[in-house]
């Protein structure tokens, strides 16, 4: 038998592997395209700091109520839009992108939107059109995929005058959808992503021609995510090799200071002596030797500072705060941001929120909502690390809370680098540094909630008591007065007004 | 701002993306690692019916007791050996392979073995070096990934001649491992393989000079898998074209004849009148409209037979329950083997077997042994179809019994394609049609583990009841014969015997 090697391209490689993306049927390939489509508009909207608008349709083509069936989508956005050239590839071509360096975003492996055209054109065979502009000329695509050889296929292209200087991008094709069993998740992710973006309009038509309409509530936006250099903790003998070819400093002291963050003169000084590398050597002179050498150094130098945090854009906690008690109307509500950590030399931050009582509903366990870089996670949770440190580390107790109340977590996390475990985007590693985050910010706003769980006991216990007293002293007062044989009974008011003050306070 | 929009290599995705391909940290990339090269090794083998021999060694490079340290690892195998043109890219292209077709093999996304190459690369520096021979002259290569471009680096090669004939690979280079974490679950590992190849002899030498030898049981190998068409119900619009592309056929009955499994004269006749396509049409002359009719034809068309299990190679029954006895030495075990079944096209089998007692530790919950195309599956349990299927679906008590007696559960799937959730290959999609094929196969040895302790515990207390009448009867013989003031006792021998049949039959 004579075994047959071929090579594969990387679309036909998740072609071949759509489940891994997120594509693994109808139901789910319906919220995975929804979900990649807004993403990347989100992605064009915020790293350019301009307020998103977003607009998302889906229609159903085949006339009748068989579902999977025929569906058309349309996602315009007004974010900064594409170069025209770029275009093609940017829907066309898998592995490419402008997500392949380290910044902030919601899409990390370029990979999301191809796949919902994709996944629309393996069931439908039909074109994706594309409607582009940077502000200045609008370029209209129609495209197909050559998946086999992973290239984008030009049907038709033209560019038309903007007087209006729009600038966005619209993106529409068939696909294969299951809006019927899609739908609750669909809507599960608009509402979730309406809380930690709530400085963007996302709108909604669904296939029955209802809208849903998450309006903008602050116009505020946070800072956006800025590019960065890697910190050396996080480098290896690839990217270090990357680096010496295309850096054009002639010194090692230089190398280090121009591309790695926070090193400085006397950092990269100290490094190179702990590394035992001359400061002055070239490095387009380091040897495979030394090149393993500094690598290992990198990892096990303690003078480096810790990762810069500046780049990242968390959500911050007045809106995280805002956020939840939109959606949840919450008797109690507490928020904490932790300071920077950091995992293999990416920084991270980690943002929790609790929530108790109000519209919460009294399920078996503690109601999880979970963000990543300000995408909502819907899937697979008992496989992330949320879940993991509230269900098996946590110990609720010591908060004297049972995992019966109306309880409500929220966990974000945002890093240059989501260690997810699967290309969907589904569920976070439980990297130790991670973990150990995520418990720390929980215990915080754990401990609040304990505090006001606490006092509101009290209160009602001294309510009890109050009732009593208001109920028989002034009985205890008119037969005391009896039995003295004195007609005026005492003023018992200063008494009960002593013993009223934590009403009052409560009020 | 300026976005800049890059193309990455597929072998640079994986790179940046380690994580889902199970190169997460060093302790699990040593576990990968080994696991992907003898999972190569054995399908080396196995598919060309070679008994496998295969020797495995870790050895510690740095010289002190750090961990991670510098590891070299070695695999050896006698399987069919590589054409010797073919080794370069073999190891050091990622997306390149054999692994691209319908059949059963432990890889599928011919990704492992280069990852593993990959990450002995960006964390050493090192080259791979390459020995295999399909039994003629033996060539030896050293090579390196050019990572940016996924294309191999060939740094030396050469021929040797080979007069012992030998055929196999044997692949050598530096690793960065963490042996003291990753230790139990690479014994995990090669013990479960042994389970399910008992056919194989595995031989493992650690770091610290330990042999691990899981010798060959038995001398036969089940029938090797062999390749197949698709089945109809799982055909893309993709695979449509791509067949037309390829099909030198002139007729659509033809068509339909060749390229699909199953499909017989009769069967594409009715087929082409439920789809509308004239059965004499030219394959290449179907227009975009009816490519789609075709496609939705095939879906919706329940003429079709169901998809072929002759091509898979499913572990067998004996094999499965002497893997089982010889790990586990239990009081009770069955197995059960499934008729075929199907999920999109893709036909698969699943094999269960229960155990009872012996050396499984009485624990919290059932112990649970996934595999998946004879591969253990060790790493995110609680994500995995079968646990959910054995822990939320499941009604032991249905079966009497409890989840703390000491109770082991095997799961076996073998398929053209496994639904995986990751790269990584440690989980099983919960598709619905696996999912039932699951609980049935697991309801069978369920019920015959509850007739097994019904019995078990009918004859415990007959044995109970025959104890006391042994105790009992002599002492009432005695009395009553005293008290009819006769002399000799009645002969109660009979009266024992014919309770103790239950003790006799356990014998």
């Amino acid at each position: 038998m004579v075994e047959v090697f071929e090579e594969i391209s990387p679309a036909d490689f998740f072609y071949r592997n759509r489940d891994i993306a997120g594509f693994t049927n109808p139901s789910r390939a319906t919220y995975s395209t929804i979900r990649e489509l807004v993403e990347n508009s989100l992605d064009a909207c915020e790293v350019h700091r301009i307020l998103p608008d977003i607009y998302i349709r889906l229609s159903k083509i085949s006339n009748n109520s068989k579902e999977p069936g025929t569906y058309r989508i349309r996602v315009e956005d007004n974010g900064s839009g594409l170069p025209s050239d770029i275009v093609p590839s940017a829907f066309g071509q898998v592995l490419f992108g402008s997500k392949y360096k380290l910044r902030q975003t919601r899409g990390t492996f370029g990979l999301g939107g191809k796949m919902a055209v994709l996944y629309g054109q393996i069931t439908t065979n039909s074109e994706t059109h594309i409607t582009s502009s940077l502000g200045k000329s609008i370029s209209e695509y129609r495209l197909m995929m050559d998946i086999q050889n992973n290239k984008p296929i030009i049907l038709s292209q033209k560019n038309r005058s903007n007087k209006m200087k729009w600038h966005g991008t619209i993106i529409e094709f068939l696909t294969e959808a299951d809006y019927t069993r899609a739908k609750s998740k669909i809507i599960e992710y608009l509402e979730q992503t309406a809380i930690v973006a709530p400085y963007a309009n996302l709108t909604f038509v669904d296939p029955r021609g209802r809208f849903y309409k998450f309006d903008r509530i602050i116009e505020s936006m946070p800072k956006p995510p800025t590019e960065t250099t890697p910190h050396p903790h996080g480098v290896d003998v690839e990217t270090l090799r990357r680096l010496i070819r295309i850096s054009h400093v002639k010194t090692m002291k230089e190398f280090m200071r121009r591309h790695f963050q926070r090193v400085g003169e006397t950092t990269a000084r100290k490094f190179l002596e702990f590394a035992d590398i001359g400061p002055r050597k070239n490095p387009n002179k380091l040897n495979s030797d030394e090149i393993v050498r500094l690598v290992n150094a990198m990892k096990n130098f303690e003078g480096f500072l810790p990762p810069d945090s500046s780049c990242l854009s968390p959500i911050g906690i007045d809106l995280l705060k805002a956020g939840i008690q939109k959606v949840l109307s919450p008797e109690f509500v507490e928020v904490h941001q932790r300071r920077a950590s950091a995992y293999s030399g990416f920084p991270f931050i980690v943002e929790t929120g609790i929530a108790y009582g109000g519209d919460i509903p009294k399920t078996a366990g503690i109601l999880l909502y979970r963000f990543a870089n300000k995408i909502p996670l819907l899937f697979d949770e008992a496989s992330d690390v949320s879940w993991k440190v509230i269900n098996n580390i946590m110990n609720w107790r010591h908060y004297k809370v049972s995992p019966d109340e109306p309880l409500a977590v929220f966990v974000h996390i945002c890093s240059l680098k989501i260690p997810y475990k699967t290309v969907g985007k589904e569920f976070i590693a439980d990297r130790p540094e991670v973990e150990h985050e995520i418990l720390n910010a929980l215990r915080e706003v754990a401990r609040k909630l304990h505090l006001y769980l606490s006092r509101k006991n009290y209160i009602e216990r001294e309510r009890k008591r109050l009732n009593i007293f208001q109920k028989y002293l002034p009985k205890i007062a008119s037969f005391s007065t009896k039995l003295a044989k004195k007609e005026k009974e005492p003023d018992i008011e200063p008494l009960l007004k002593d013993l009223m003050k934590y009403d009052a306070e409560e009020k």
